[in-house]
C-alpha cells in the first residue's frame, strides 16, 4: 500500500485483507463482524515518522510503520465478542483473542435495520400491535385526503440495570405514524416496548411505558385513541406557509479557497493539520501545527453519554453512549453541497465495514470551507480617526451524526490567530414518550398532545493529546482571588491577583467559576521570552452541571467521565475513549476512572487531556417537532504562547477586496424599493 | 416635527433647540453642554401610542405625546452640574435644576480633547517631558530610516478614592512613540501621570506610577531608557510580512437583502423592531415583536465598569464606567463598507451635541446586515434517508465604540426561531502600564519591553423591558436536581427534576451553574396550551465570576450591579441605568442598588430584568499590540413561548437557492490546481 500517510482513514483493501484474515483464522465458523477500523500506530513510532516528514531533508526516506486494523466480531452469532488485531501492510495477524465475559460490542447499523425488520415481524409483536385497532383508523388530512396509520420501530441500545444481561440486547421503542414517508413517528409514541436479542433475534419479553404521574404503566396495549400529530414536513404540515422574504445569500470566492488539500493534510492560513475520518468518532484532527508551531499530535470528540430523567421503568435505562455504542462514523450524514455547507466546499470520505467485512463507502461525510465571521481586530486612533481592521475567516470541519431521532453536528472552527473553537450543534428531534392527558410532570415537557419529551443530559468527551512546543507538557489552573485587604499594597482593596496550581498526577481539575479558573496546558520548557513564563494554551470553558443521576447508579459507573469537567492523563497508546474501549451494557467505566486515578504524574511528560462539554436539556416546545440548534463549545486558545499577536500579518480590510454593498443599492439592483432612509427625517423649519 | 415615530433618534433641530432654550434660561452665564440627547416618553403614554400604531384601523390618529430632550451642562465652567429637561415639539422647558452637590458629568469628547491639548502646552507636564530626554534619542527603522519619538497624553476619567473630590478632574496616562502618525503609543507608558481639572485645565498635581514588585515609585522622572516597541500597523512592523493565500470571500444577495427598512423600522423574518441611536448606549431596540407576539418593550446595553487589578496608587482608581462616564453613542465608530461589516449592509447614522449645543453628525455608527452561520435544524430518517435542512440566516445590528485604548463590538444577532444572541467582542488595544525591567507580578502580565498589562474585568450591564405577551410578566428561576435515591419513583437513582422559584421582590438571582440554574421571564396570564405552564423566555447565561473588588471598596460601593449576574426590577421611568444616572466620580451606585432593594413586588406586573455579562480578563501576549476579539455572549431564547417550533415555515435548503460550489471546481475556475481527491490513495492490487 503505497502513497498513504500513516494517518490516512482505512481503505476498501485493508477492510477486506481484516476480513479474510480473521476469516481465516475462524475455519467454518460464521464471522459476524460489528466493526473493522484502522487503529493509529504506537506513538512513539508515529513521532519519529512525523519528525522526518517535518524536518528531514527533501527526499528523506520515511521510517516504515506497518498498518494496522482492528476488528470486532462475532463467531456463530454468540458469545463471547472476539477482537483481532490486523497488520494489514504485511497481511498478517498480531493477536485475537475473546473479549471479557459480558463485554458487548457496538452495534452495527445493518444489525440494527435487521433487528427492526424482525421485530416488526414478530408474533408477540404483531400480537400486540394489533390491540392498537389503528386499521379501523383514518386521518383526513387538508391536502393529502384519507391517510392511515403505520406502526414505526426504532431500536436502542439496552442500557444497563443489573450485573445480569450477558448478552447483547436491544430494546425498542415504538411508534405510530400517519402512513406517509415523511410522517413524524415522535409525535405518536406507544406505550409497549419490545426487547429482543440483538444476534439472534430472539423475542425476550415486552416491557410497557408509564405515562402518568408515577411509575405505574398499563400491562396491555389499549386502543389507540386518535390524537393530532406535530409534524414537520412541508408536506405534512396541514396549513403550510412557507415563510416569505428570504433572499438568497450567496458565499462565493471567486479566486479560489484559501486553503489547499493535499490528501488528508489540510494547511490553511497558518495551520497546517491532518482530517481522517473513522467509524467511531467520526473524524479526527492530527498533526496540528500553527506557523510551524506545534500544538496537537492529535483531538477529537471520543465519547458521549446522553443519559435521561425519568427514573421509571424502562426509561432507566436510556443513556446512549453514541460513539461508543453507535459510532459517529457508522451514523454520519453524507453531506449535500448548499445544504448543510456554504461557499466552496471540500469533501471528504468515509469507508466502514458491514457485518461480512465488506467495504461500505459513506461519500462526503466531513466537509470543510472557509467562511467569514464578523471582525478579528479593530483598532482606532481617535485622535486622527486612523483604523487597523481586520476580519475573521474562519476554516471548518464539519461532521454530522444522526443517532436515532438525535442530530450532532461536530464542527471544529480555526481562526487566523491560533484559536480553535470547538462547537457542537445539537439539533434533530426529541426522544419522546406517551402521556396521559394534560398530565404535567417535573421532568419531562409536554410537547404535543399526548406526547412528552424528558428531561436529559449531553455530556460529550473530547481527547486532546497535546504537544505545545513538543512532547512534554503540564497542565495548570489558573485562579483569580482578591488580594489580602488594607496592606500597602492594597489600600483601598480593589487588588486581585492569579494562583496558579499544578498538576503533579493523573485525575480531575474540579470547576471553580468564582474564581474564574482557567485550565491551561504549558511547556516547562519553553519560556516565552515575553512574559518569562511557560508558553501555553488555555481551554476556555464555562463552568456547566455534570451528570445528575447518582454516583451509586449504573449511570455515573459506567460514566464517571461525565462527573468532571477537565481530566488529564499521562499518554498512553491504548487510552482513547473516556468510558472504555467497549460501552455498550458496560458493567463499569474501563476508561478514566481507571487512568486518572492519581497514581501516574502528569508532570512535565506526555500529557493528554479530557474535556467534558455538558448540557442540561429541559426540552421546551420549540424544539419540536425539530429541533432549532442548541449550541455547546468551548475554546481552545493561546495563552502567551507566542510573542504577540499571530495575525498582525492579516491584509487590512478593504472594501476592493471584500466587496460590500449598500442596502440601498441591493435592493435597487434586485428591483425592489427600499423605504425611507438611513439619516432620520429632515428637519422641519423652525423660527430659532 | 411632523412624521418622526416616538423612539427616532434625536434630531438637529431638536439639538439646536434644546441649547437655545437652556441658554436663554442662563442668561450671560457661559453655557457649556456636556451631553445633549432624547429622553424615552413615559411607557405608559407610548404603549398606548404602540398599540395604536399595531391594532388600530388603518388611518388611526396616533396619539400625540410630546418628544423631550434633556441637557447637562455646566455654567461659567464651575460646579454644580445643571440638568435641563425640554419639550422640543413644543420649545418649551418642563424642568431645570442643579443636580446634588459633588455631582459630575459625564465626559465630552470636545473636552476631552480640549485637556488634552492643554495638559500637553502645561509648563509642568513640559518639565516632566524634558526630563526623558528624547530629543537626544532616535530610532532606525529598517525602512523608515531614522524616528524620533515623541509624547502622547490620553486623558482618563479620575475615578472615585475619597469623599473629597467635588469638581470634575482628569488624570492622564502619558506614553512615549516613535514619531509616526500610525505608531503604536501604547508600547512605551510613561511613569508620570498629571491630573488636571476638567473645566478649567487648571494644573492640579503630577503622580508618579510604580512599576515594580510593589508599590513603590520613583517621585521623578528619569531619561528614557531606549527599548524596542512592539507595532501593529504595517508601516511600522520592521518585517512585515503580509500573511500569503487569503482568497476573497465575497457576501452577495443578488435578489437583495431579505429585511425592509422603514425609518427606525426594521422587519426582518417575522422579527419587528425599531433601531434606535442615543449618545449614552449607542443603540438601543425598541417594541420587538416575533410572529406578531409582544416581546420586549425596550432593550440595550446601559453601563459597562472595568476596574483593574493592580491595587496601587494611582491605579486603584483606574475603573471606567464606559457608557456612564463616556458613552458608547459619544465614541462609536463610523462603519465603512466592506472593513466593519460583510455583505449587503444597511446604515443609520447618530446624531450628538458638542459643547456649544451645535448638533455633530457621526455618519454610519450602526450597521445592519444578515450574514449565514450554519445549519439551523437538520434531520435524517435513517431508515430512508429523507433529510429536512435549514440554513441559519442571521440579522445582526452592530455598533462599535472606541474607549481611548479598548474597542467594544455590540452585536444584537436576531435567529429565524425567535432568539436573539447578545454579543458583544472586545478588541483594541490593551491597558498599558510601566514596567521594570522581567519585573514579573501575579496581577499583570509582561508584554513587550518595559511594559505590562494589568489584569481588568469588564462588567456589563444589559436592561431588557420584559413585554412577553403583555405588561405583566414573571421572573423565574429553575434548578436542575436529583431525586431523592431509593424511591418506588426512582429506584435506580438516575432521576433528576425541575424545582421553579418566583422571584416575589425587586432584587437578584444568585448563580448557581451545578443545578443549571435558569433565569426566565414568563407570563402568568398566558398559558401554553401544549405545556399548560406560563409562556416565557429564558436567558442563558453561563456563570461567570463578578467583581473581584472587596465590598468596601468605592469599586464596588459604585458598581453593585456588578456583583451579581442577574437583577430583577419593577418598571420605573427613571430606573434606566443600572449604575445611576451619573457614574463619573461618583461616591455611590444611585441605581441597583437602590431599586432592587426587595421593597418592590415584582410578581406578574411591569418588570425589567438587568443581566450581568462579565469577563474576568488576564491578558496574554497575543493581545499586544492589539487584541483579537475575546467574546463575551448571552442567549434570549423562546422557553415554550410557542406551541412548536416557530421556524417549521422557513423554507427547506437547497443548492438552487444556496450556490455552493465543490472546492475542486472552484479552484479550476480561479486557474489553481487542486492537488490530491477526497477519496484516499486507490487500493493497491491485491492477490486476496
Amino acid at each position: 500500500m503505497t502513497g498513504l500517510h500513516i494517518f490516512d482513514p482505512i481503505q476498501d483493501c485493508e477492510i477486506r485483507t481484516t476480513a479474510k484474515l480473521v476469516k481465516d483464522l475462524n475455519g467454518s465458523s460464521k464471522v459476524h463482524f460489528i466493526q473493522i477500523d484502522r487503529l493509529d500506530p504506537p506513538k512513539k513510532q508515529a513521532i519519529q515518522y512525523l519528525n522526518v516528514e517535518r524536518y528531514g531533508k527533501p527526499g528523506a526516506q520515511l521510517p516504515y510503520i506497518p498498518r494496522r486494523t482492528y476488528a470486532y466480531y462475532y463467531l456463530n452469532d454468540e458469545m463471547p465478542l472476539y477482537k483481532a488485531l490486523i497488520n494489514v501492510s504485511e497481511k498478517r495477524v498480531i493477536a485475537n483473542q475473546a473479549t471479557p465475559e459480558g463485554t458487548v460490542g457496538p452495534l452495527l447499523p445493518e444489525d440494527m435495520g435487521a433487528v427492526e425488520e424482525a421485530i416488526m415481524k414478530h408474533p408477540r409483536v404483531l400480537a400486540e400491535i394489533a390491540k392498537l385497532k389503528i386499521d379501523e383508523l383514518s386521518y383526513h388530512h387538508s391536502r393529502l385526503g384519507k391517510l392511515g396509520y403505520s406502526v414505526v420501530c426504532e431500536p436502542w441500545m439496552y442500557g444497563t440495570d443489573s450485573p445480569n444481561e450477558k448478552i447483547p440486547l436491544i430494546q425498542a421503542y415504538m411508534y405510530m405514524k400517519l402512513d406517509h414517508p415523511e410522517a413524524n413517528h415522535y409525535s405518536i409514541p406507544l406505550r409497549f416496548s419490545p426487547v429482543f436479542e440483538y444476534l439472534t433475534h430472539k423475542f425476550v419479553r415486552i416491557d410497557f411505558l408509564p405515562a402518568g404521574a408515577d411509575e405505574k404503566y398499563i400491562a396491555e396495549t389499549m386502543a389507540y385513541q386518535q390524537l393530532e400529530t406535530v409534524e414537520y414536513h412541508p408536506d405534512l404540515i396541514q396549513e403550510p406557509e412557507q415563510r416569505e422574504g428570504l433572499k438568497p445569500l450567496i458565499v462565493s470566492q471567486p479566486e479560489g479557497a484559501s486553503f489547499e488539500v493535499d490528501g488528508s493534510k489540510i494547511k490553511w492560513q497558518g495551520w497546517e493539520f491532518r482530517v481522517s475520518t473513522n467509524v467511531r468518532e467520526g473524524v479526527a484532527i492530527y498533526d496540528v501545527h500553527f506557523k510551524g508551531r506545534s500544538l496537537f499530535y492529535r483531538f477529537s470528540l471520543q465519547e458521549m453519554t446522553v443519559p435521561y430523567a425519568d427514573p421509571r421503568a424502562p426509561f432507566h435505562r436510556k443513556q446512549a453512549f453514541d460513539l461508543g455504542d453507535c459510532g459517529f462514523g457508522n451514523t454520519a450524514n453524507s453531506l449535500a453541497l448548499g445544504c448543510h455547507c456554504l461557499g466552496v466546499i471540500k469533501y471528504q470520505d468515509l469507508t466502514r465495514a458491514d457485518q461480512d467485512g465488506n467495504p461500505v463507502l459513506m461519500p462526503s461525510t466531513v466537509c470543510m470551507h472557509e467562511q467569514d465571521y464578523g471582525l478579528l481586530y479593530l483598532h482606532k486612533n481617535y485622535r486622527n480617526g486612523n483604523t487597523v481592521t481586520t476580519r475573521r475567516r474562519e476554516f471548518v470541519v464539519q461532521t454530522i451524526a444522526t443517532v436515532a431521532n438525535y442530530e450532532y453536528i461536530m464542527n471544529y472552527v480555526f481562526d487566523q490567530a491560533g484559536a480553535i473553537t470547538v462547537q457542537v450543534r445539537a439539533t434533530g428531534i426529541l426522544s419522546t414518550m406517551p402521556n396521559d392527558e394534560s398530565n404535567v410532570t417535573d421532568f419531562s415537557t409536554i410537547v404535543g398532545p399526548g406526547v412528552t419529551a424528558p428531561f436529559h443530559q449531553h455530556l460529550l468527551s473530547f481527547r486532546f493529546d497535546t504537544r505545545l512546543d513538543g512532547d512534554d507538557n503540564t497542565v495548570v489552573y489558573d485562579d483569580y482571588v482578591p488580594m489580602e485587604e488594607n496592606t500597602a499594597l492594597n489600600p483601598y482593596n480593589v487588588g486581585y491577583c492569579q494562583k496558579r496550581t499544578f498538576l503533579e498526577n493523573s485525575g480531575y481539575i474540579e470547576q471553580s467559576p468564582f474564581t474564574n479558573r482557567t485550565y491551561k496546558v504549558i511547556n516547562e520548557n519553553s519560556i516565552n521570552p515575553v512574559t518569562l513564563k511557560p508558553v501555553g494554551y488555555k481551554f476556555e470553558m464555562p463552568a456547566r452541571q455534570m451528570i445528575l443521576a447518582s454516583k451509586n447508579s449504573y449511570n455515573v459507573k459506567r460514566a464517571r467521565f461525565a462527573t468532571q469537567q477537565f481530566w488529564v492523563t499521562k499518554y498512553h497508546d491504548d487510552q482513547l475513549y473516556a468510558a472504555g474501549e467497549f460501552t455498550n451494557q458496560s458493567q463499569e467505566d474501563t476508561g478514566l476512572s481507571k487512568w486518572a486515578d492519581g497514581t501516574e504524574s502528569v508532570r512535565n511528560t506526555n500529557t493528554v487531556v479530557w474535556p467534558t462539554l455538558a448540557l442540561t436539556h429541559a426540552p421546551v416546545t420549540e424544539q419540536f417537532p425539530v429541533m432549532t440548534s442548541d449550541f455547546l463549545q468551548f475554546l481552545v486558545t493561546p495563552a502567551s504562547f507566542f510573542t504577540k499577536n499571530p495575525a498582525l500579518d492579516v491584509p487590512l480590510a478593504n472594501n476592493n477586496f471584500n466587496k460590500s454593498v449598500y442596502y440601498e443599492d441591493a435592493q435597487k439592483s434586485a428591483g425592489l424599493a427600499s423605504k425611507g432612509s438611513s439619516t432620520a427625517a429632515p428637519c422641519c423649519k423652525s423660527n430659532i
